[in-house]
């Protein structure tokens, strides 16, 4: 297996990625293809000490930045690290493509280079987010602020094969956010997309759940339109960091609040690993001919590895290919 | 001062309902009117050696239960403790009204009994959560599903009076819930709001603002359509309950870990009345001619109490007057 990343998206590239890409390439077995300036990346790789073994470079002239106009990557940046690697997995040259860079540009390019799958309305974002037994899988989480009825089930359906090759749930069951869990509730598109998930045969659609149920993993795969998604990811990852600090406050108090920190050192650490982002890695861009994987932005290397790796349970469970038939109402057999 | 108060509205009325109300009598030296079956209500106050003092009963028949079509307030249910209560308060025989009752006939019958503030497009619930240094009010949270530009700008004026009068802050910052912080984010409906946010003169309207920025307090208000408002505060319960979940579950480990807990009681304390709902009482329904406050349906006393304080501060800031001058664009001159 081949993936490639980004050389020079995220805050700390292109070192962070040097050091994801040599240890992923180990650890996983598989070849990395790193796009970017070649000179200042072996540069960077050599004054490190990093040994560049089962590491390929594709050279890249320039670096398409987060305050860049997206569209740009087509033209003015057709020679970036980003449209070099999009470029690179819409020719088969590699299996994968995951960049820390900017969102914007990744979502054009994914859906331009890289190119819809045939039926596809829109390509997707999706985030999964850790509840009380494991994580649910939240999209659309920005890539289309207005949608229609039957772009939710869509979503809907290449959720459940992004969740299942992620997380090995066997039949992901898929919810509707809405304010209410009656059949009736919510507005014209609630409404409409309820109607037409309910119909589908190959979806295991539980109806309407309510956003305070999601971290009780009352689903696996949670659908809304780009903007709620957004919204309602951005909120928590506001009161994630409202509550962390909290719990730091309580224990930054005195000698025995300190102490009573260190009596509780592992539990607390295992707390903060459970709603740690870096630990998922990336998201995916969902509905595109290729995996491509969005990483954060101030992905560190292990961050930069958990997206690697997770581009590489994306190709090994076929998501392409199962996302082409789900859309396509053919019934997906597993292999095992 | 008179506040009114439903017997029967809530899981724990009327015994929570009467020792909030002879509670709150003394303790804020008001009158307080109950409604509903005077006997049922004399009974369970001598049952439980409750003393009536400052507290009058206005007898009621019925109760509107949470399960029952809101508009029955109007005709089958006009002789609920609720309804009854909502006549009081459009008559000016009481001050204020207080249930934890049915939320849809609560907005039903504040809408159809109390009427709107002329000029007032549609009510609005509006939440108060806490946040890093205190509380930001959310709204709608749930009343209208669907909203145009012009009602979001009315919330914010409204939301604005409200928050000025319960937690005394000068000039409340308002923000625009949206997917970014430019100008140009977000959908038609954001757009528009915004160009009209922006045109208001007597409203400190700081611009779009960002879910995951509400817990760091960066406006006192924060407006959105319904749909958004309500999934943002199940969102925000369900992640709150998550929270609690896991650190009760950091300390129930074992000896040391509850030992650890011991001796950070205070702290654990604190933290837990920080993101206690029953801390702020209620929530009121902004829009109408009248204060009316929505109790939480599993209030305890402790939470009534509080809604009742909210409804005397409600009154004594005159939020009601000062809501159809500020609707009407006229400067509020402040008494201190």
């Amino acid at each position: 297996m081949k993936i490639c990343i980004d050389g020079f998206g995220g805050d700390n590239s292109p070192l962070a990625v040097l050091q994801a890409a040599t240890q992923s390439a180990k650890e996983l077995n598989i070849e990395i293809v790193i796009t970017g300036n070649e000179k200042e990346l072996k540069k960077t790789a050599e004054e490190n000490n990093i040994a560049l073994s089962n590491i390929t470079f594709a050279d890249a002239a320039s670096v398409i930045s987060v305050d860049e106009e997206p569209n740009k990557i087509l033209k003015e940046y057709k020679d970036s690290s980003m449209a070099v690697g999009l470029k690179l997995l819409a020719d088969n040259e590699v299996d994968a493509f995951v960049s820390a860079g900017s969102t914007g540009a990744l979502i054009f390019g994914s859906t331009f280079i890289v190119k819809r799958i045939k039926g596809v309305k829109r390509p997707v974002i999706s985030v999964s987010i850790p509840g009380k037994s494991g994580y649910y899988t939240l999209l659309d989480c920005g890539a289309n602020s207005e949608c229609r009825a039957e772009m939710l089930v869509q979503f809907a359906k290449m959720g459940s094969i992004y969740h299942k090759a992620i997380f090995a749930t066997a039949n992901p069951k898929v919810g509707l956010i809405n304010i209410g869990t009656e059949e009736t509730k919510g507005d014209t598109l609630r409404q409409e997309a309820f109607n037409l998930l309910n119909e589908e045969k190959n979806l295991n659609f539980i109806g309407n759940v309510e956003a305070r149920d999601l971290s009780d993993n009352i689903c696996d795969v949670a659908v809304c339109d780009g903007f709620m998604g957004n919204v309602l990811l951005k909120m928590t990852e506001g009161l994630a960091h409202l509550f962390m600090g909290s719990i730091k406050d309580i224990f930054y108090k005195n000698f025995l609040t300190k102490l009573s920190a260190l009596m509780i050192k592992k539990q607390l650490k295992d707390f903060k690993k459970k709603f740690d982002y870096k630990e998922v890695g990336g998201t995916p861009i969902l509905g595109v001919n290729g995996v491509v994987i969005k990483a954060h932005g101030s992905s560190d290397a292990k961050a930069l590895k958990n997206a690697i790796l997770q581009a590489k349970k994306c190709v090994e469970n076929n998501i392409i290919e199962n996302i082409k038939k789900k859309l396509n109402d053919i019934d997906i057999v597993d292999k095992d």
